[in-house]
């Protein structure tokens, strides 16, 4: 299974290709890709978006998964930075829908304890553990790759987990 | 002069074609075409932005503007209904870019106070002067379509002012 995760931002959305190896009883988690794009904030918001839509786009051809995974948002956030993640958020969403790829949806809470074990889990130990979890000899730079690895990993996990408790059935 | 209006909504999004006649003194102004896009709660979101892009897309390309016109959103939303309409929006943005059209955004008071001549105007004082500058027999429905003509009539005022500004130089 191939998991295209995604961490939306207004500057920086990042992006990170987790791949399990079907039918292991432990299977190993194995990161394919990771990258970040970066938005400069003197061009015009649709050229932005616009983007943003070709390199998620081109990403997703290339990496063909099997799923997207993307973060819940915050609503503690106040609603102008909420409007401008929204907008992001709106063409990540449209990329993959374009490819008619499934998107499932991650609160944060969610995503941390999947990878640390633990909900409240700081930046640092998610990135420890995205880390560890890949093999990786250090954790993934920018943050935003990490967290968009994290959001697949969860995604991984979540799967399995379903799929485990349909086999125990 | 030709202008596409676009009003978002996260049920309804509505668009509106303004024709205004080149070098007249005092150019009448045309409707071309009106139109709403409505979404079914039902639909999965990433389908639901699809949806929104491809029938934008589909009447910009038919109606081959030298504009788009768009609402810049009142802050006074809740974050969730903020982020909510971020990603119509962010997805209306986009289709505009991949036509690469310009795009002009009105704050609600200067559209108001565009096309009624009183930024505080209630809606159907807006509906009623929307049909009147455009000479129909009635306020256009649904109201988001109306809306969508208010933002391109705004547009054309606006660029009028400006260029009249410029003659007088």
């Amino acid at each position: 299974m191939r998991v295209f995760g995604i961490d939306c931002g207004t500057e920086i959305t990042g992006f990170g290709v987790v791949e399990s190896e079907d039918g292991a009883r432990q299977p190993r988690l194995l990161c394919r890709a990771m990258g970040v794009i970066r938005l400069a904030k003197s061009t015009p918001l649709p050229a932005r978006l616009d983007q943003v839509f070709r390199e998620l786009s081109a990403a997703l051809e290339r990496w063909s998964p099997d799923a997207v995974a993307i973060e819940e948002v915050f609503y503690s956030v106040n609603p102008k930075s909420a409007l401008k993640l929204g907008q992001v958020r709106g063409v990540a969403l449209l990329a993959a829908a374009r490819q008619s790829l499934p998107v499932a949806e991650y609160a944060p809470l969610k995503i941390k304890s999947s990878v640390v074990g633990y909900g409240m889990a700081a930046k640092e130990q998610v990135q420890f553990m995205v880390a560890r979890l890949l093999g990786l000899d250090a954790p993934p730079q920018p943050a935003d790759a990490a967290d968009a690895l994290a959001i697949a990993i969860c995604h991984i996990h979540t799967s399995q987990t379903l799929l485990a408790q349909g086999a125990a059935r």
